[in-house]
């Protein structure tokens, strides 16, 4: 089942860095145990008389004002308590995966469990959204169980990410008036990356149908009562735009949505996807990048890897340029089968896979050298990446018309800097005019 | 009536520029003679079945492919013949009246003649989009009077910008293959502008009543023979982005409408605007665009400038920043009234004070020094910019989500370079916060 994954160091400079990276994995196994714990509070319990669904009024873990936070009994599978650092050791055995695939069996990927509540919050960026109080209250329902993972993931990925630039993110805690806040990881600016965003959000409150219907890409109709849904949806969501232009951009989501409707029926979904943006074609990049995305969804059903990446070139599609934003990966929506469970099962495999898909290939190419023409073009594709992000985004878009929407958060994805040139077109046979060719007609890459 | 408009050279240089600014009206009256003649060809008239309304088929101006040209036969009032070069001189006249408002009579404008066809394409900066010959033979309709006057401004602005510059514009003749086609003209990394565009397009072809009443912002119900309904539209618009961060970005459009009717009766209306985009608030430039705007405005409704003003700071606001994008000007959509004649000449006043409201602007702060923060500023607003025309601007969304538009000529207004930075807001008390304190709290300037 292995498949090989093709991985070099270029020169000794790399190499250095290597091994940076893999002492970085011991590190990173430590770092959970000397930050500070998580505040823990919890305040009683209410239930609202319109929806019966239990609200918990709290403080804060951040000992910002009190808000309520709408606590979705969820049809969540019971998951066995496990060893603190869990979470830890299943990110390191990911991290190998991309340079070892064939060497290492995947042992601890496979009895993985997901552990103690506390212990895991030690290892995050930031206290998670949801009082911890709260979360081990609730460590079995699925709102609890993906907070915990959204949460992991952005710390797995921005602890790669300081560990190969050098730099540190700055973490910013942000409350929504209307119920729920997220946390922004940002680095700008840094040796390696001109502009890194990884963001946890977890928002929650009432929805009417007509937004209930917006959120869900089928547009499924959903009753609501006094056509209002109670409502909880949460993701990390991330865009790396590095400043060497061999280096490319990656962007992920992983997302659930959990909604009430009138008659007291939960509707869930999860979504989510990882897709590639190079400003050059690099087959090597791609086989693994695409190969590592399709390990991952082949553990759960044969046809997630061909579906899914059909979706991506769908979906991040530039209609007015006749141009794929990238060289895509994979993307869904509205996943809701076979079961919550495997579902949720799913999403944990793609999310854990994102370091191993795009870190070796940063590590790669970190001290290509570069001319100010790529440069140039690298600038010319960020224009592009503008253009998909606030023209066609659905993400974003909805985002900007939420009202109580963090604005910062949702921009971040835009890079520090971009270009358009009036009728810029590569010429025949140059390695930009390639990247186009690509863009313009979709590949498969493994 | 006449106001004063305060205007200063500040040094020796601009004295020099200026000079040299005048002596280019000169050139300007002479440039027509020089220019080869347009091309003329015409052929056999059709009437459409379905529409009653006459089509033309017939070589273009530049030999390309034979098309048919929508030649609607309009409610035109009756111009009398003038001599050649009148919309020359009235150019002249607008020029000096920037400098000079108190100082010259405007009875040059005052007796101001439309002229003959072929002397006055002879300045153009590309032969007209319809050939000269139809527009001779319908001279008197309005659809031909608009053309003249947009590709009149198109040239009256690049040449103005050219002689600042010193840099040359790329003018691009672009077919539509639905029908009618367009005038590019880009001046890209020049001296002074970053990007320079000025575009003139004119189309034509059928509209569903759906499309027709989205061209039409107070959504109008317009019916069609079978749901179709014959339109005719152009306009001229331009972005100028100059590199200096002292020199603020101009933005320009004026547009004409023409639909038919089920029942052959037409609907016709204007819009347009101008407005500035400064990345430091500076009074005096902000009284001389405003007041140049308000005197062009005064001449034909007292109610015109307060109204168009205010419409101007809602059109241009980016909701999501909760900032408008620059300091305004005006805009206005379906003028249908008092009468087409009236609207017209409103209209013309307007086209007209585009050069004197921006280019005395532009020569004041030429050689202005600037910081690399000043520049990094600009960079952001710049982001800003990019976010209004792709987020919200109804002109962009329309065309990008229109097939058959030509992307590069609606892109264009993006600047050439931007940046976006996570979480930036400027310190407390510097010019930076003067400028956000002014998008975000819309004043009144004359």
């Amino acid at each position: 089942m292995a498949t090989i994954v093709f991985y070099s160091f270029k020169n000794r400079a790399q190499a250095t860095s290597r091994r940076s990276f893999i002492s970085n994995l011991k590190w990173l196994s430590r770092a959970g145990q000397s930050r500070p714990s998580c505040p823990l509070s919890s305040g009683p319990l209410t239930t609202s008389r319109t929806t019966g669904v239990r609200f918990m009024s709290h403080g804060t873990a951040a000992g910002r004002s009190r808000r309520g936070v709408l606590a979705l009994s969820g049809a969540a599978a019971v998951t066995t308590a496990a060893a603190a650092l869990a979470g830890f050791l299943a990110n390191v055995n990911h991290f190998r995966q991309a340079e070892m695939a064939t060497l290492v069996p995947r042992a601890a990927e496979e009895t993985d469990q997901e552990g103690d509540i506390l212990s895991r919050c030690r290892g995050f960026m930031s206290p998670p959204v949801t009082d911890v109080g709260v979360l081990r209250e609730r460590k079995d329902e699925m709102c609890t169980r993906m907070e915990m993972l959204i949460m992991e993931t952005q710390a797995e990925f921005c602890k790669a990410l300081q560990e190969v630039d050098g730099g540190t993110f700055k973490v910013d805690r942000w409350d929504r008036k209307e119920g729920g806040g997220g946390i922004s990881c940002v680095m700008q600016d840094g040796e390696v990356f001109e502009k890194a965003g990884v963001n946890v959000s977890v928002v929650f409150g009432h929805l009417t149908e007509d937004a209930a219907r917006q959120m869900r890409s089928r547009g499924k109709v959903l009753k609501g009562k006094d056509g209002k849904l109670p409502f909880c949806a949460m993701g990390v969501s991330s865009v790396i735009h590095p400043k060497n232009p061999h280096i490319p951009t990656v962007h992920f989501n992983y997302r659930y949505f959990e909604i009430e409707e009138e008659d007291g029926s939960k509707q869930w979904w999860f979504g989510g996807g990882t897709d590639l943006t190079p400003v050059y074609v690099n087959k090597d990049d791609a086989f693994h990048f695409h190969n590592t995305l399709k390990e991952a969804c082949d553990k759960h059903h044969s046809q997630y890897y061909p579906d899914f990446k059909k979706w991506c070139d769908r979906y991040f599609y530039i209609r007015h340029r006749g141009e794929t934003r990238g060289i895509g990966g994979i993307f869904f929506d509205d996943l809701d089968a076979p079961g919550q469970e495997e579902a949720f099962g799913f999403v944990k495999s793609c999310a854990r896979t994102v370091v191993p898909c795009y870190l070796p290939i940063v590590y790669k190419h970190l001290h290509d050298p570069f001319t100010d023409q790529e440069k140039h073009w690298q600038q010319v594709r960020r224009g592009r990446y503008v253009e998909f992000n606030l023209v066609y985004d659905r993400g974003v878009k909805f985002g900007l018309a939420t009202p109580g929407s963090r604005i910062e958060s949702i921009l971040m994805s835009l890079p520090l800097t971009a270009r358009w040139e009036y009728m810029h077109e590569p010429v025949c046979g140059t390695r930009e005019a390639e990247m186009l060719e690509v863009l313009r007609n979709p590949k498969e890459w493994v």
